[in-house]
């Protein structure tokens, strides 16, 4: 047994693995697995139509949104979304907070006129915008954000409200908090994070997109034909899906939103406090208020003392913290599934750490 | 225990659920399962590079194509090979053998020029075309073709040698026999038939393709993205992946392509014969030579009559042997890891019910 601080794919709770193994073999006394079901058939319809109960339960969905289950994670999304909502005289404004909002405007761009609404870069996407300092310009259909960047740390603790609807990426933080839907028309993210396994992205669309949705696409990259067919138009990632219930209903039996909420801050912040009574032993490059609550980024004083706390780590159990290739460093993902024990283990690890190689 | 006959998803090989079981929850002693490891990480790395290995050793696949694992199953491919291929002056020649040609015939339109070369509409599917019977016009860029068709229960065992390059949907038997790769620009199937459970589509593609390919299209409907990433340039649906790897080596350990073909033939042929015996008390609509070693269909005198076979069926533990909705009748799905001995029981009920009924 490790803890697993991969920016994911990442730890799941231990309880639902084991859970999996013990169903594997013969679902429901049906003499199958469920994973050679029908998508068609009763066993398997139950387990799809309750991971989206559930999914509208947690988060408190609106009956004017769908609920879907897609393959090609977030990355078909960032050519979803622009495909579908994008037209002649409706542009979409982005946000570039890090690494995959830029990778979302790219895609955006070629399916539309996309602008960039911010620009993180100058500030080494060290924050998130004010709502003042958005180019918010006429037309807009919606304004695109990435609610948290993995690599770069930072996440959105306030939704822009600028007179437009809001589209989020919200792969890694997407069940960390409440969202408050009146602000959106659209939010999506990978589930491998927060989740479940690799597999899927769950979009959350509401309804009126359909009705002005663009129909010159292939049918597989039109919302209205997964939300028609409840996400059963062609054959859904079943393991994924099935274990994307297993990991809502968990959510619940840990107390809901509020409290993943409250946890989250609670990890975050045991970490982040230890970072900064380290006198500059270990340093954030985030400001302040936009700290990620899932994946907290650090430096060491070299590359070297760097490389020999990830050895020092590894030799505790603690795994998956190299930072990203492209900024280097340490990264700490904290998603739901990462028990306060994990934190505890690292913390200890860091406090540790400073001592002996200050 | 039952024997399963779906279309799809369907049985996988016992020993594969449970070697799956045995190491879900430590995958060779890290402490971590597979499903919760990073994609970037060197198990998942092995896991999937192997997968890919066996795809190319056991199809003998020539070193000018590319393996890739995508998501969004053969229905996504509907609409990407149309999108990567087609420009003014090239169009797709489609073969119309069943129903899901024509979803692919429907999204290319949409992309490109697109047009019929043969209508299996007049005879009910019943049959694939014969060469001369396809019009294939100037300027084509390839002949799309179906190879199974599973609500159809029809196959196609000659390639059509027209003079252009083909694109084959083989979701239903892409794993059945032998592939000749030198009329291929491109073959694609979802794995949820004979080669894992749900959650990709395995592609193969010739790598002149991307030299040629439309760069104006998003990063995730790109062929070439994958291809120069190894099918990791985002998160791979690993547990997916990680099942086909198992059963290529299953199918391998059956004796490779040519031994699944003689079995499929050998499966198939018990069934047919039982038909072809039984007086026209079953009967099959598609014509000799055409008859599909994947999915056999027949219908038996009365409505009524099937619905009493398919429950006497159940009763002996033979699940999943409804034929499909638009078609009706009973479709007995026997891919690879359909045991002799699952057809045997079929067979043998088959006998008894009309001994019984006659």
């Amino acid at each position: 047994m490790v803890f697993n601080f991969s920016a994911g794919p990442s730890t799941l709770p231990r309880t639902i693995v084991e859970e999996v193994r013990d169903e594997l073999l013969d679902y429901a006394d049906t003499g199958m697995s469920l994973i050679e079901m029908s998508h068609r058939g009763l066993e398997y319809r139950d387990v799809h139509e309750e991971a989206i109960s559930l999914a509208r339960l947690v988060f408190g969905v609106p009956d004017d949104f769908s609920i879907l289950f897609l393959q090609g994670g977030a990355t078909l999304q960032f050519s979803m979304v622009p495909m579908n909502l994008l037209r002649e005289g409706l542009s979409g404004g982005y946000v570039l907070s890090g690494a995959w909002s830029v990778k979302a405007f790219s895609d955006a761009k070629i399916y539309g006129e996309a602008y960039e609404a911010w620009d993180g870069s100058p500030v080494n996407y060290s924050r998130m915008p004010k709502d003042f300092e958005l180019n918010v310009k006429k037309g807009t259909r919606y304004l695109h954000v990435t609610s948290n960047e993995t690599i770069h740390g930072v996440q959105m603790f306030e939704w822009p409200d600028v007179g437009v609807p809001l589209i989020a990426d919200m792969s890694s933080d997407i069940v960390s908090r409440p969202i408050p839907w009146n602000l959106f028309d659209l939010v999506y993210g990978g589930v491998q994070k927060n989740l479940g396994p690799a597999g899927a992205a769950i979009v959350f669309v509401r309804n009126e997109v359909f009705e002005l949705e663009n129909r010159e696409i292939g049918r597989y990259l039109r919302y209205d034909t997964h939300a028609s067919e409840n996400s059963l138009y062609n054959t859904p990632p079943m393991f994924t899906v099935w274990l994307i219930g297993k990991m809502f209903r968990w959510i619940m039996g840990q107390g809901g939103l509020s409290a993943i909420e409250a946890t989250a801050r609670a990890k975050a912040s045991r970490i982040y406090d230890v970072l900064d009574a380290s006198d500059g032993f270990y340093t954030c490059p985030v400001e302040l208020g936009c700290r990620s609550l899932m994946n907290v980024i650090f430096s060491l004083p070299s590359e070297e003392l760097t490389a020999r706390f990830l050895t020092f780590c590894e030799s505790s159990d603690l795994v998956g913290l190299k930072g990203h290739r492209s900024v280097g460093g340490v990264r700490a993902s904290i998603y739901n599934a990462m028990p306060m024990e994990g934190v505890d283990t690292l913390v200890d690890a860091m406090v540790k750490f400073k001592i002996e190689n200050e």
